[in-house]
């Protein structure tokens, strides 16, 4: 189990892998954002994303699911995430896309309110199978310290 | 159908509603952000949450159903997120709660690279039944001129 003072400015973490599906990128899409270059390829191809891509969403929530998934899921009060800034995609993800997350800690502080927790800051990058940036963002996370798990 | 010139600063768009279910928050957090307190109602009385939350992803999902579902989802090209910032989520948001959102336009300005099109930002407020904030972000979407539709 990982605490506060665990997660020191320039730990990494890195995720399993995950390989996205046309009916994984379909399914997202009809529940969560239901547009067309995300749902129907051939008029995905006239697109701005010149073919069917994931949703932004998707892409994130996948990244999400790798992240609980690893060592860093085991934090001691659960992944809870405070904000979210910088958040990018910086080119569209495809079905057969394999997506892993590497997850280095910014920066950590103390709670002032709360002498229990702390607060860290976390980058996330998720690549595809070519190394290329499918999704990054900066999160600060909720922690639980080590001296309070008595 | 909206295009760039539409989107002017001040421009409010507000989205229908739709009320979480148990079933689905457990659907979402079971495919993408498995943890305790987005699962198993017991055991997320002890956790930080004080009880069963949405994945904060889900609830960022389910305000872009919204608004791809709200006139402002009849952009010329599709509602197409360049990137997402000071994404916040102030409270947990529980099952049996109702989400509706409110997206104003904060800036508009034309694309130097790509003379048909513009970047907007916006604001997306989602808000639950008792008018609390349940999520809220500021993003930047790529949206075509009205002169580049011949």
């Amino acid at each position: 189990m990982l605490y506060f003072e665990d997660l020191t400015p320039g730990r990494c973490f890195q995720t399993a892998s995950h390989t996205l599906t046309l009916d994984e990128i379909r399914d997202f899409a009809g529940r969560y954002d239901p547009q067309f270059f995300h749902l129907d390829e051939a008029a995905a191809e006239h697109s701005v994303f010149n073919g069917l891509a994931a949703s932004g969403w998707h892409v994130a929530s996948v990244s999400m699911r790798l992240m609980v998934e690893s060592e860093l899921g085991s934090v001691a009060n659960g992944l809870v995430g405070m904000k979210v800034d910088n958040l990018r995609w910086p080119r569209p993800t495809r079905a057969g896309d394999t997506l892993r997350a590497e997850i280095t800690v910014l920066s950590q502080r103390a709670s002032a309110s709360q002498p229990g927790f702390g607060v860290v800051t976390l980058q996330w990058t998720t690549r595809n199978q070519n190394e290329e940036i499918a999704v990054q963002l900066e999160t600060a996370i909720w922690v639980q310290r080590r001296n309070n798990d008595a």
